[in-house]
């Protein structure tokens, strides 16, 4: 293996699914709904690939996905982007990220990530040869912590890359926090990389993108995807919207990545965009229910529940239950009481700050949800 | 734009293809067909999609799909792997291109390829922070030039890129070269990466996966795709196949930049690979008579055509026409013709040794290459 991936393991959520199987534990490790996608959008799937929309793609995406994510962007946001010239249609986010990195980082550049954070920016930052530099946000509330990212900039600093809301706490980005980051980029010219895969998933507060902050559009890629919305994980569909001169950076290196994305699933992806607001508010609905049944049952049980505004993630304090740390209180819920969670401390640079702490989903039907809480209530 | 891809340009598929547009020209450039795959192909994914396989696949395959794999290349190559160890599912080759580079190759490791080359080779290795070294093989027959092979290798060698049968030039590598190949890299340890997508459009002779001579298959690579084989180009399913010891940095860079690949598209993906030898044949078949209606065309047009053994290309000298290089006459083609062509020189790592060579692909409907053959006898 290269050098530059020498460090990384098989990702958390392949071994922790892996291990679900293994041992028959109820999964509420990985962030996959183990319920299916909407027929609309699996319809007009069908329809495409009936219909032989099956050769390669435009490489930066289909044009009419590419205007179905510039409409939704603009009553997301308020700001109006070029379909052709702003949107560039991925293989998931994941590839997004990857795109991004590899696209518009020279090696030696300073990359500023919040901890936790999402795997793939690790990886990726690598494989693009950046000096990583984490601020760890810390339990209750998960703020930033504005001085510590302050000191962290320096003439070197090209980016820094956001996720909210955010996997796996739950946080959102406050305006004033969004405020602050954007003044301190404006000042030191740097670019803000935003994940928001799960802002359709804002249960507690409003979304607020990075890119609607004033002057931000012009530094920032937002990066967003079709899978935690519309609950279809496995479609890979994803997306990144950046001005002209930034995209061309993600376009180079999503053509040499994987040159086009799946062509008729973009076609469903542009008709799921194009979903009444009503998708969008039951969606919601059922996750606060999720989340209700969940977060209830966890403290129940007996942990520490630190509050989740969004996502369908909640991470918990677990040392009521006694174990040394997180990788060892996963491994004695998964075999002792079947049940899966991640452990957050691979979602930091220093593993230390996570092992306090795991993470649970709740893209789960209720029954899933209700067994898993009834089995840590009877065997913890 | 990152420094590792300023000297790339928007692919030249990707200009073609927009150019075919603009102009209403054949496109006989880009490699897609321009008819359908197979129905029983497509009923398989949508019989997937309504099943609700719609979640996040495993990051290295859906386990059949995994095993067709490996059916498969136990068919083609007689050798045994291990499912789950050996096979590694991407978003199209060009994503398991990125992967190998990405995930075995170390910055200022030496790669070899043999230009002309497809364009992703070069801008992966460069991602990857490889130096190249390029061999060109010439026409009429585009033999490897062993000599200048031999003094290329170095002890920084890390690999040497294969693609066979040969996107532009059609040629099929043959069993002598093969072997002196494979007796180098045993010699100095150099691993080779092979690009095997249109095996199954091998013509005038039988094609031969490096991994099948002795001693290589545990230095070997070997790439392929659903794409050429089921004219499925949009689908962009891929997999490497490789020991585990490669095929741990190939998945840990997939990991990372897609993390896993359209989950229903593997299902079908797996029944395509079990396609019984009736549907190999046909497609053989149709290809050797659309072929033979391009290259007899071409050469009724004028055109020196060098003979392709395989792929669904063929390269021409153009200089019977008087156009200065391959782009001129191109876009003269494109203009005042109507038919629009591949020009070869963004294939070299020095554009001159191609700028006498143009490509033509005859993945096309019949009625489609006689009208594009039809335009140039009345043109040109
Ligand atoms: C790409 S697998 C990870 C799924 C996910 O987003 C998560 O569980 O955090
Ligand atoms: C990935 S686009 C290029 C298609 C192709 O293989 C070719 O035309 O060479």
């Amino acid at each position: 293996v290269a050098k530059r991936l020498e460090k990384f393991k098989t990702t958390i959520f392949t071994q922790m699914s892996s291990l679900a199987i293994k041992y028959g534990a109820i999964n509420l490790g990985q962030g996959f709904p183990n319920f299916d996608g909407p027929d609309f959008v699996k319809e007009a799937a069908i329809q495409a690939i009936k219909d032989g929309k099956n050769q390669y793609a435009r490489g930066y995406g289909v044009p009419d996905l590419n205007s179905a994510v510039a409409e939704r962007f603009k009553i997301d946001t308020g700001l109006v982007v070029d379909p052709e010239k702003e949107v560039t249609v991925t293989s998931g986010c994941t590839e997004a990220i990857a795109a991004t990195m590899l696209g518009l980082i020279n090696p030696g550049d300073e990359v500023i990530l919040f901890a936790p954070f999402y795997d793939s920016y690790e990886a990726t930052l690598s494989m693009a040869g950046a000096k990583i530099k984490a601020i760890t946000m810390r339990p209750p509330d998960f703020s930033v912590p504005m001085s510590e990212l302050r000191s962290a900039i320096s003439k070197n600093t090209r980016a820094i890359l956001i996720n909210t809301p955010h996997n796996p706490t739950g946080k959102m980005f406050t305006r004033d926090e969004l405020e602050e980051i954007a003044s301190l980029c404006k000042e030191n010219d740097v670019l803000v990389f935003t994940d928001e895969v799960y802002d359709k998933l804002a249960f507690e507060m409003d979304h607020i993108s990075m890119a609607s902050l004033p002057g931000m559009y012009e530094r920032t890629v937002t990066m967003n995807s079709l899978g935690k919305t519309f609950s279809l994980t496995g479609w890979k569909i994803g997306w990144a919207i950046a001005p002209p001169h930034l995209t061309w950076g993600v376009r180079q290196a999503h053509s040499f990545l994987t040159f086009a994305t799946c062509t008729p699933m973009q076609f469903a992806a542009a008709a799921a965009l194009r979903a009444p607001d009503s998708y969008y508010e039951e969606l919601k609905r059922d996750y606060m229910e999720k989340k209700a049944i969940l977060v209830e049952g966890l403290k129940a049980v007996g942990f520490k529940v630190f509050p989740s505004s969004g996502t369908y993630f909640v991470v918990v304090d677990h040392t009521p239950f006694g174990q040394k740390d997180d990788i060892a209180f996963c491994e004695y819920l998964i075999k002792e009481v079947g049940v899966v969670a991640i452990p957050t401390s691979v979602f930091y640079l220093n593993p230390e700050d996570g092992k306090n702490l795991v993470r649970f989903t709740f893209c789960k039907d209720e029954g899933t949800l209700r067994g898993a809480v009834q089995r840590m209530k009877e065997k913890m």
